[in-house]
C-alpha cells in the first residue's frame, strides 16, 4: 500500500515559462525510457517478485522513488506551461518569440491538458505498457533496468544540453545524479547474480547439453568486410567462461532451402497451375 | 545492400503440425523481445552508427543474422499450421483433440494469414518499432542489446519447456545457443567500452561537477522494511569506482510542497471561488 | 513523494490457482477501465491541478489508494498463476481440465511474465495512457472519474459473477465496495461544482452569446421512427435550467452542399479532365 | 441502414486557409474526445443495445448526427489546407509568415493526405477504438457520453479561443451549442435512470449484501494533509442515499504483507540461494 | 449529412448463439480489412475529395453502404452472443461443449461489452485509423479500395468455410456478393483513370525526365536462384507501355559504402578513441 | 538467409544538413507506406509463400531490395541531421533560420536517436506491423503490393516537390524510378493471375452458387444525387465478365428492423422497466 506527501523529492521550478521546452521535456516523462516506464517496470517487477525479500524490497524502494520522479517532471512541465501564449494577438504578431511559441508548442498542451503535463512523449505518442518488462528472472530484469537507466540518463543529459533555464538545469542535475545511483545499483545487483549463478547467459538454469553447443560461441561475418574480426567478441574466452569465440568469415547455411506445402482448398489461396 | 539465399540458417521442421503451439511461438517472432525486434534494433543501430568501423560492422553482422532468424521462425510457424483443422466437421466433433484446436488456435492464422506466420506476438498484438532503440551511444545500446538477448533467450527456453515436438526443440536449441553467443558478444563489447570510458554510468561524457553529486550514491528506503539494506547496492564502493553507497532508512523530501498557479481564463478551467 | 508498505490494502488470496480466471482478471488490472487507468488518471489530475487545495488533496487521496488496488490485483493474478501447468505431460493428456488450461490460458503469462501479472487487458492488449484524461477542468474530469468508476465497477461485478473461488470473490467484494465509495465521492464533488458554477454544460465559463443558441436545445430525429421523442431529453426544461428542449422530426441541413477546390499541381492528385 | 445527402449540417467555411490551425483542429476530429469518438461510441451503443426502443432510438439519433459532425470538421480542415504553401520558394524565404507555415504545419497534411483531413489528432496520433465504450449498461454508458461531450466541448471552446477566422469561429459556435444540447440530453437520461433504479452506483443490480459494505462509504486520507476532509465527499449522507461518508485520517492496511511462492523450475526464474 | 433507418440492409440472424464464432467474426468487423476500415476509408476519401462530382458521389454511395455493413455485422455478433454461458455451473461442468465456450470465447465479450460487438478484431486488437488511406490521388486510392475489398472478401470467404450456421452463412453470402460488386466497381474506376491518364504508375503527373529512368524497368535478382526470371515482370514491354523490363542476375550497388560523421559532443555518443 | 554489403544501392548524400526536411522524410522510411512497410510485407509474403517457386522468388527479390531502400533512407536522414543545431545559443538567437530549426525539428532526433533515423513516420508515430499483409492469396497480396507502391511513390514525389537539395532530389529520383518499376512488376503479375484464374474477384475459388448472386452487380445510390450513375461502374458488363452492373436510385433495405433480446441478469445491464 502507498502513502503520498505533498512535498516534491526535489524542487522543480523553472525561472520562467517555456512551452517549447515543455514539449521536449515530455520525452523523459512519458517516452519509451521516461520516468513512467521505470516506475511501472520496477513496481510490476516488485508485485510479481517470487524471489528473496531483499530483491523484492530493492524493487519497491526504487520503484516508489520513481513515482516521485514522475511527479517532479509533471510539475516542472506544468510550470513551463504557465500562462503560455496560445493565441495570435495583436502584440504577438509583432513579437517573433511569441510567433515561434505559437507554431512550436505541442497543441495538446493547450487543447487537451489545459497547460498540464501529458502522459506522452515529446512527439505526442502516448505511454504504453510494452515499454516495460517483468519477466520474473532477476538477472534478465536487472539488465532491463540497467538499460532503462542508461537510455534514460542519456536523454536527460541531452535535454540538459538543450536547456538554458537554471531552474530546469537544477532539477535535471538531480535526476542525472539519481540515474547514476540507479545505474550503479542495478549493476551491483547484476554482478551479485552473475557470480552466484556462475554464468552470464540468461537463463542460467537451462541444461547446456540441450543447447546446440556447436554454435554457441561462433561469430558470423554476415556483413562483407572483416572490421568486426578485431573486436574482443570474435576471439578469446567468452565472458561466460565456458567457451572460446570463433570467427567465421564465410558463415554457411546449416539448413536446406525452405519451402512450404500448398494450402488446403478451404483457405482459398491462389490455386497452383496443376490444380486449375 | 542485402542479398538473400533460399537456404535457412538452420532447419525448421516440426515432426507434425500443431496450431496451438504455433500461436505460442509467435511470441519470439513478433513479440516485444522476438526476432523482429533484434533484427530491426541492430540494423537501425548500424544504419545510424557514427562510431568506428568495427562497431558498425559488428552491428551489421549480427543484425543480418537476425533477419535469418525471423525467416526460420516464420517457416517453423507456417509448417506448424500445415493443414490446420479450422472447421467443426462430423469427425472432428468426436475428437477432443481437434475440438481443442478449434477453440485454442489463433483465428487470424486461418482468416488473415491463411496458415502463415503473423508479424505479431502470441496474443495477436502487432510488432511495433517502440520495441527498439538506437540512441547512438554504444554503451547504452549494447546494454539494450544484452537485455534483448537475455529476455529473448529466456522466452525461447520457456517455449522449449512447453514443446514436445523434437523438430521444434531442435530448432529452438539452435536459437538458444545463438542467444548465448550474442549475450557473450554484447557483454564483451560492453566490457571494452566500460574500460575504455573508465565509467559505467551512461553517458560517461557528462561533466561530473554538473550533476548533483550529493545524491549520486544514495539508496533510499521508500518501501518500509529494511531487507534491501543487506544488498551490495546499499553499501561499499559503487561499481563506477567514483563513490560510496549510502543507505537512508528515512529518505527525506528535498523539495517544497508542489503547487501550481491558476490557469488563465482562456483555458476554461474550473474558476476558483474567489473569481466567481 | 510516495512511500510504500508491504501490507496489501486488502487480502488477495485465492483458494487455489486458476490460470484461466487469471487471464480474465487482467481486464480490471490493465484494461481500458482497469486500476492502472484510475491510478494514472487521478495522479495526473493531481500533478496538473491548478485548483484549490481540497480538490488537489482529494485527487491524491484517491489516486494513491488506486496504486494499492493495482498492487492487490497484480498479487491476486500472480497467485492464480501459481504453478500453472504449461506443458502437455502424460498425466495431463488424460485430464480434460488440464487440457483446457493448456489451450485457454494467456500464453504470455508463461512465456513473458513467468507466472506474473501483465500490464495488459484480458485480450493481451497493453495499457496505454490514452485511457486517461486530465484536462484541468474539474467538472469535466470528475465526470471522467465517475464514468471510469462506473465502467470499472460494472466489469468487476461481471467478473464476480464468473468467479467461483471464495478468496477471489472476497477480494472483488472489497473492490466493488470501494468503487461504490468512489462513485459516491465523485458524484458529490460533481454536485458541488455544478451548483457553484450554476450550469451543467462544461465549460461553464464560455460566454453564452458566442454559442449558436438557436440550436443549443434541439433534439434531431436522425434515425427514422420517433421512439426517442418520448424521453425527457426531447421536451421540457433542460437540466442547465437555461432553455427548453425542442424535438425536430425532420431535422434540416443548415449548410450548403460541401465541395472542395482542386488541389494544386505539386500535390499530384488525379488531374481533372479539363486540365489534361 | 444509412443515407447521405450532400449538404453539410452547418457551414464550414473559413475566410482564408490556415494550415497551422488545421493541424490544431485535428484534435476535435480524430482525437481522444473528437467527433469520430462520439460517432463510433453512440453507434456501437446503438448496434449493441438490448434496451427499450426509446433508448436505442436516442443513441441512433445522436450517433447519426455525429457522422455529420465528422463531415463538417473534415471539410473545414480540408479548406484550411487549400493551396497550403509546402515549399520554400524564393518569395517564401522573405516572408516570415510562410516560413512559420513551412515549419509548423503537419507534414502529413501535405505528404499523406494531399491537403485533406486525417483521422488523427493534433499530434498525428491515429484514432483508435479504445477511445470508445459500449458496455450495454445504459447508466454507465450515458455517463461515458456525458463525459465525452464535456471533454469535447471544452476542447472546442479552447480551439475557439485560439481561432481568429470568423468562419472557423462560426462553425465552432455551432458545435459548442450542439455539445451543450447533448450534455443536457445525456444528463436528463442519466437522471431518469438513477431515479428509476433508485441508486447511483453502477451496476445497481448487484446484491448489496455481497459487497464489503464496511468500506463502501469510507474516505481514506492517503495523501498527507487533511484539506480533502472539508469536502462533501468526506462527510454526510452519500448521494446513493444508502450510507454515510466516514473520513479516515490514517487509513489502515486490511491485508497482510504480500508475498509469492517461488516459481516452478520450468519457468527459469532466478534460483533461490537454497536451491543452488 | 446522414440519416438512419432501423432496417438492416440484409438480415443477420443466426439459428443459434455461438460465442466462439462471434469471436472469429470480429475480424471482418473491426480488423485490418473489416467493415469499419472500408467505411472510414471511403467516407474520408469522400470528405477530402477535390475531384469531379461523379467520383465524390461514388465514394459516398459505397461509403454509406459500408456503415450498414458495420451495423449488420455488429448485430450478427451480438446475436451470436445471446445468453452466452460465461460461468462454470454444475450442469456446465459435465458438458464439454459449454466447457469449450468458457475457455474459448473472448472474455471482453462478457466483461467489457456485455454480450455486444466490439470495435476490435478477432484477437481483441482495437481498430485504428492507420488501416485507412485517403491520399487525394484517385488512382492510388481506388487501388487501396480494390485491395481492401480483395482482402476483405477473402477473409469473409474463409469465415464462411468455418461457419456451420445457415443464418450466418446466409448473411456472409450477401457480403461476399457485395464485395464482388465493389471489386468490380473499383476495378472499373481504375481502368477509366489508367486510360485517361495514359499511364499506370501513380502519380502519372511527375515529369519522367526527373526520375532516374535508367533503373525504371529493371528487375534485380536479390534472392539467389533465377526462378523469377521466367515471369512476365522480368521481360517484355512493361504495362505502362513506356519501357521494356530488364533482368539483372547480379544486381550491382550503385552507391558507395555508407558512413556517417561522428556526432557533436552535445549528443553524448560514445567518444571515438581519438578523442579520449 | 541474408548477406549484407557496405555499399548503398544508390547514393544518399545531401548537399547540406536540413533537420526540418529530415523530419518530413521520415514519412517514407517509417510511415504507413514507407520502405519498412514494403520490406516487411514482401518478406513475410515470401516466408509464408505456399505458391510456385517463381512467385516466391519474385517476393524475395523485391523484398530484399527494399531492405536496401530502408538503409538508403536511414542514411539520408542521418546525414540531414549532421550537427543539427539543437540549442539556443547567443548567435542562434539572432539567426531566424536557426530559430526555425529549433522549433520545427523532431525533438526525438536529438533526444532519442542522437541525430539518427527513427523507425517512425513524420509525426513521430512508430512503425507497426498492421501496415502489412501477407494473406497467402497471391492476387490479393499483389494488389496490396501495387497499392503500397502507388501510395509510396505518391509520397516520395510529394517530398521531391518539397525538397530543394540536389543530393536529396537525386536519391528520391532513384526511388521514384524503382517505384515505377515495382508498380509495373506487380501489375504484370496481377494480369497473369487474373487471366489464369479467369476472374477478378478475390478469391476466385469460392463457388458462385454460394454467393447471393442477385446483388453481386448492383450499384446502390446511398448518397442523394445521381452523379455516380454516369460512371462505368454503374452500367455495362462488369470487369469479371460474369454479370452486368445495375444502378439503383433508391436502394431498399432487404432486412427487417434490427433488435436484440435483453441481456441475462448476470451481465448487469440496465434492467428493463418490466423487470423492476
Amino acid at each position: 500500500m502507498f502513502y503520498h506527501i505533498k512535498e516534491l523529492q526535489y524542487d522543480a521550478k523553472p525561472s520562467c515559462p517555456d512551452p517549447l521546452y515543455a514539449k521536449k521535456l515530455q520525452e523523459v516523462l512519458g517516452g519509451q525510457y521516461g520516468e513512467i516506464t521505470v516506475m511501472m517496470q520496477y513496481l510490476f517487477q516488485g508485485f510479481n517478485s517470487r524471489a528473496e525479500p531483499k530483491y523484492r524490497d530493492l524493487l519497491f524502494d526504487i520503484g516508489t522513488e520513481e513515482i516521485a520522479h514522475v511527479e517532479m517532471l509533471a510539475t516542472l512541465i506544468a510550470r513551463l506551461l504557465d500562462n503560455a501564449p496560445v493565441k495570435q494577438q495583436e502584440e504577438a504578431a509583432e513579437d517573433p518569440a511569441i510567433e515561434a511559441i505559437l507554431g512550436g508548442m505541442n497543441p495538446q498542451h493547450a487543447i487537451v491538458s489545459g497547460l498540464g503535463a501529458l502522459p506522452t512523449d515529446s512527439a505526442g505518442y502516448p505511454w504504453n505498457a510494452k515499454y516495460t518488462i517483468a519477466s520474473g528472472n532477476l538477472l534478465a530484469d536487472f539488465r532491463a533496468n540497467l538499460n532503462a537507466e542508461s537510455q534514460g540518463r542519456l536523454q536527460v543529459v541531452r535535454l540538459y544540453e538543450i536547456a538554458e533555464d537554471p531552474g530546469v538545469k537544477d532539477t535535471l542535475s538531480f535526476l542525472i545524479a539519481r540515474d547514476r545511483a540507479h545505474q550503479n545499483q542495478w549493476k551491483e545487483a547484476i554482478y551479485e547474480l552473475e557470480n552466484r549463478e556462475n554464468d552470464i547467459a540468461v537463463p542460467t538454469t537451462f541444461p547446456s547439453e540441450l543447447e546446440k553447443q556447436e554454435v554457441a560461441y561462433d561469430f558470423y561475418n554476415f556483413s562483407r568486410g572483416e572490421e568486426s574480426a578485431t573486436g574482443p567478441w570474435a576471439q578469446g574466452i567468452a565472458p561466460d567462461g565456458k567457451g572460446q569465440f570463433r570467427y567465421f568469415s564465410n558463415p554457411p547455411a546449416y539448413g536446406p532451402p525452405a519451402f512450404l506445402i500448398p494450402a488446403p482448398l478451404y483457405i482459398h489461396d491462389t490455386l497452383p497451375m496443376s490444380k486449375m
